[in-house]
């Protein structure tokens, strides 16, 4: 099953609530910059407060989806990054630097609405 | 794989983009009624715009989904409805008469906020 993108306004919400496999999250990264494409949204929110745990592949397609859609000229904010999560992302060397993050899904839309200026 | 519920403010947001099996539906009537129990949403959108069809058993959920949470003092608004969905609907004697029903996401909202008369 492809994980749903949610489009509100300019922006693009995606909730990842069950544990994902390497297919899953290649569809995905797919997914969601084709509708980067096809939306011309300007900001993303990933949000993973239902995501306990993280393996290196997983964590490298999110990275790369960051970096992908901010060359598309759109800004990425993760929210809910659990501890478990955080600790495997930094053990990995994945640092998502300048890759703004916040506690929760509106605390993300706030984020996205200052990044942008609005 | 579960369909995503996100929470947003006071309302509780489901997009469903693929062909649900039976399983699924049962499983988001579950999630989609322990969520509003969890969170006392005040409100649900059901984003229905890339279901290309639907068969007898997911519209009885989906109509059911609308009653309970209703019953539990919800309003759940449905957008995106495609033709082909709306006939089907129809055909199986499925009115979801009471139930607001709107263009996208968005414009959902904006009726969840006029029905609460917020």
């Amino acid at each position: 099953m492809r994980i749903p993108i949610l489009k509100l306004h300019n922006y693009l919400l995606i909730s990842i609530q069950t544990e994902i496999d390497d297919q899953t999250a290649i569809q995905f990264q797919e997914d969601l910059l084709a509708k980067i494409h096809k939306t011309g949204a300007s900001g993303v929110v990933i949000d993973l407060t239902s995501v306990d745990i993280i393996d290196s592949f997983i964590a490298k397609v999110l990275g790369d989806v960051v970096s992908m859609s901010d060359l598309m000229g759109t800004r990425v904010v993760l929210t809910g990054i659990q501890p478990a999560v955080a600790m495997t992302l930094i053990d990995l060397g994945i640092h998502l630097q300048n890759v703004p993050t916040a506690l929760d899904l509106e605390q993300g839309l706030v984020k996205l609405h200052q990044e942008l200026g609005g």
